[in-house]
Order: structure tokens, then sequence, then C-alpha cells
């Protein structure tokens, strides 16, 4: 998609003027969903969902065709403190597991009918590490936020972004931290399995970043640009433009919501376009949610990435389509009690 | 598939005589499970469901390719005690709607590649109000029982049962009370939507059978006879039948949970093949599947039973699956860290 934006300034307004749902569409489907052929309500959270869908899709009976997964990646600076179990050169070696379709998002977006694209975010300049000063420039900040904008395709009707990236969740993090407060050890978690020195290594170096970037808590952009990276810019890109063409999006785990997190922040509202996948296994992460008031479709102690969990969140709002636009209501189908 | 007993004294005896989950193919799946590219763990409980089902499936790297539903419809006499929202009618109207296509689990069948199918259980004849005494004879409920056994596909490689029976949240709570003792009210919920008159009346029906058919408690067996209806026969009967042959199975709601339970009761460990697909809204399921040593799948406030919640998590066992059976190893994507 083109992007209508060159400065983050020029982001900012973008998000003070983002589209609203379709409330006829939403109305549509609420009285279309009082006649399909069930007892009122026995449907759950899948008629919500295929309310919340229509509404964005503008359609009283949607369709889901066209589910895009897009994974970006980005190497972090604050590697360097020593904040992670892998070392930096997973993140481009991983990239190509993605591109050879090895990895466990490339499986899932494939098992539920979804295009799947990988985006590799100058992996070879990693962010400045955040403890020493901003980890991007606000032109770097906005490449990324444009790559994750362009990103989505124009005929997607439902987005998940993922991500890979070393040292990423100290980044998530210390986002969380500037975001919504709190002490470090609200946020940091074990990631992709850091022992106890590493845990104390990246509480250490988030307390750093914030120290070191002390603009970082007044201004969710600012915060992005100062403790971010670059793939987690491009998630918020990406999820920001899926609002501004009304496209839903699943969110994933603790990085991705700290992305979303940033657009909330920033307006409040920006991510009612959105709902959460899951609930990550990632210490943070329910904590995140809660902040964002955020219910997760699915808890099953996964904690991998990649928009692993949102993409198996795809088959719940599937599965709340299907029903909703393919039963029968009970004058077509003769049954009582309608 | 052919259905090797003639009496109840011959399930009984199938069921003491179960076969177990293939130890070399979950241990060969274990290995493999480690040497896949993510951090140890990272998807969760993804990694049990794929080590679950390739013991059950004999594979080390299994695939799933034909999971089969199969919905059974029975009618109540205990509707004579005004237990449902619904007139009985609804159950003969609803099986023409799954013959339709137009129900919820056809759509969820369709949207998770399953086959499915409908089986109704001699509706014009319901089950004797079991307020009265004995809901079956011992052969009406054999003859339900050999219905759901010899339902099962032969190549069906995961199944789920669901369930269509105006009145049968009545019988699978007095089922329940028999299996699992407690309280009435441990056991009732408001099933499709009855008021709180009707609540009572459900109550005053389950004691009514346990007092009118004492033996119940004693004998699971006898108590399915005493308290249960064709369809949850039949569930039970399929749940035996994809036992023998190794098939996986999801569990549903509370029906069928109630009907899973007369085979865990009768022999400890005949539900091992089975997960519990969701939690249900209805009131005794989580105290069931708290009774079953069952953790759900998905908790998403679905009360409608059909087997529509395991068929929805029909998608999360084939997301374990696929990342399990189609990932890349370490050495195989040329990642660091395996």
């Amino acid at each position: 998609m083109t992007v209508p934006f060159a400065t983050i300034a020029e982001f900012r307004a973008l998000l003070h003027d983002l589209p609203a749902a379709d409330a006829e569409a939403r109305e549509g489907a609420a009285a279309r969903n009082a006649q399909l052929t069930k007892p009122p309500g026995a449907l759950g959270r899948l008629e919500d969902l295929a309310l919340w869908y229509a509404g964005w899709r503008g359609d009283a009976r949607p369709r889901m065709a066209h589910p895009q997964v897009i994974v970006f990646a980005g190497n972090h600076g604050v590697v360097a403190q020593g904040v992670s179990a892998f070392p930096p050169e997973v993140t481009v070696q991983m990239v190509a597991n993605f591109e050879h379709g090895g990895a466990a998002i490339n499986r899932l977006a494939q098992a539920f009918g979804a295009r799947m694209s990988v985006h590799a975010l100058s992996l070879d300049t990693p962010t400045a590490d955040f403890t020493r000063g901003p980890a991007m420039s606000e032109s770097e900040c906005v490449a990324a936020l444009a790559t994750g904008w362009a990103a989505v395709e124009p005929d997607t009707d439902l987005l998940v972004t993922g991500e890979m990236g070393i040292g990423n969740t100290t980044s998530a993090a210390a986002l969380a931290l500037a975001l919504f407060g709190g002490e470090p050890d609200d946020w940091v978690g074990r990631g992709t399995g850091v022992d106890d020195a590493g845990l104390a290594r990246k509480r250490d170096a988030v307390a750093a970043g914030l120290a070191t970037n002390p603009g970082a808590p007044r201004d969710p952009l600012a915060a992005l640009v100062a403790l971010g990276g670059r793939e987690i810019a491009a998630m918020a890109g990406a999820i920001a433009g899926a609002r501004a063409r009304r496209i839903p999006v699943i969110l994933d785990g603790f990085i991705c919501s700290s992305a979303a997190a940033v657009l909330e922040r920033a307006v409040p509202g920006a991510l009612d376009h959105a709902v959460a996948g899951h609930m990550s296994a990632e210490a943070g992460h329910e904590r995140l949610l809660r902040h964002l008031g955020k219910e997760p479709l699915l808890s099953l102690n996964m904690r991998l990435g990649e928009g692993t969990g949102a993409a198996l969140a795809i088959a719940v709002l599937q599965g709340a389509v299907a029903c909703h636009s393919g039963m029968a209501t009970f004058a077509e189908a003769g049954v009582s009690g309608g």
C-alpha cells in the first residue's frame, strides 16, 4: 500500500484520523446472528468475533478469503548486554528458514490458508544499544514504519504480524515499561529461554534504557524510536496501515502487542480493529493485554513469536465467519424457536 | 467398523482390553520435536498435542488427513418434566438442518476439512422418562452403542462426536451425578436457555432420576442405560470404537464429556486417546473435565453442542501436527542453537 507519511509527525497525525468500523454492517450482522439456527448466544465469542469482523469489513455477511501473515525481522544493539540465549546471527538464519518454508509460522500460515511474506530490515545494521542512547534515529524508525505499512496487500481481509529478532523481548519490555509504567520486573521475561543471570541482565538493560532515554515515557512514538527495533516499528506500521484500510488484525504475543500498544497509547481506540490472538507464556504479556483491554482467544502456553499464536487464531476467526455467514436461519431451515 | 459386542457385558469386557498408545512412535516424535527450529517448549501445548497424536497414530511424524465429525441425535422422555426451552420436534428439524448443511457444525466441519455424518436414533421413539424408570432397556442401549461404534470410518485419523437432542443436558447431568456424585445443583445448567423455573424442574428431574434408578451410581454402564439417551450411548460407543483402532478423539462439551466419562469410570485410562476440545459455558462442564483430568484446548464461552467446540479444536490439532511434521530441524535449516 502507498505510504502517506514521511516523518513521525505525519504518522502521528494519521493516527488521529483513523476510520471507524461500519456501524450499519455490524447491526446487519447482529440481526442475521439472531436468526441463525442455534440458541441465542450459544456460539459464545464466535458470535462477538463475527460481528466485529462484519463491522470492519463493512459487510453484514462477510467472507474471509485472503488472510495475510507478515513476518518482520530486525537486529538489536542491546544484545551487547548479554540479554539473549541465542547469538544474533540466528536472526538472519531464521529469515532463511522462513524463506524456505521451514519455520513454525510457515506451517501454520499454510495450514490456515494465509499468504506469508518475510521482510528482513537492515539485519547487517542492528539498532543502537538503547542502554547507551536511542535505538534508532527518527528517520530509521519512519523507514521501518513505512516498510510495515507498505507490506499489507490491498486485498488482505485479515492481518497477522509476526517478528523475529534476537534480543527483541528486551526491547519490547523496555517499550512496555515506557508506555505503561511499573517496574522492569513487571515486563521482563525469559524470552527464548535465558537463565537467571540472563534475566538479571535483561532487567538491568531495561532499567538503563529508561534512564538513558528519559523522554520515552512522555510520548509513545518517542518511546518507539528510543527503545523499539525495526521489526517492532514495522509491525506498528503494518497494524496502522491495516486500520487505514479497515482490515481486521489478530495480535500475536508480547512483542507484537508491545508494538501495537504504541498506537493505542498514542491514540486510544487505535486498536479497535484488533483482537488478541493468544496469551503468550512470556511473563509480561498478560499484563500488557490487560492494559490494552484485550481478552486473548487462545491460551496454549506458546511463546515462540513469529506470529504463531495469532496464526493459530486465524482458525478461530475462520470458524466464526463460516458459522455466521454460512448457517441457515430458523426460517430457511424450518426449525421452531426462531 | 464391525461391532464386536452384542450385550452390555461384552461391551464392558472390551473396555478392559483396549490398546495403548505406541510408546516408540511417541519417543521418536519427542526426539524430532527437540530438533525443530524453535526454542525448546516454545510451542507450548502444541508440542504436547503433537507427541500425543504421534503416539496414538503410531507414527513419529504423522499426518492428519481424514478427520471425521459424527453427530448423533436422540429424543428424551424426560422432556415431559418441562426441562427444555425448546419443543422436542426441534431434534428432528435440526437433523434435517444437519443433512442440508445449515447448522454450525456443518460450517465448522467444512472449514477444517472434516467429513461429517449424521445419525438419527429412533427419534420417533424417545427414551422413557427416567424419573419414572430406566431411560432405556439394555438392548436399546447396546443398539445405540453399536450405532456409534460402527459409525467410525476405518480411515479416520481424528474423531469428533457431537449430539443433538432436546432434553439431553438433563440426561447428561443425571449421568454425571451418578458417575461422580455430588448434588444435582453441581451438574444442572441452563442448557439451551431455560429460565429459573425450568432450571428448578431440571434439578428436580435429576434428583428423581437418581432416586428412581438407585443402581445407577454403582455401575457406570448401568447408569448409561438408566439415565442416558441414545445419542449419548452412541457417542460412548464411537469413542470406544475409536480407541479400539487407536484413533485420537477430541471431546466436545458437557453432553459429549458425560458420555465419555462412562468409559473412564468403567475403566480408568479408557480416555487416554481423547483430549478436551473446549470448556463449555454449560454449568457442569468445568467440574466434569476436572474429574476427567482433562485441560480444555479452547475456552470461548460456547454452549451449542453438536460437536462445535471440538470441531473448532480440530484446527488447533491441525496446527500442532503441521508444525511437528512440517518444520525444518536446526541441521536442515542451518540455524545455530540446536
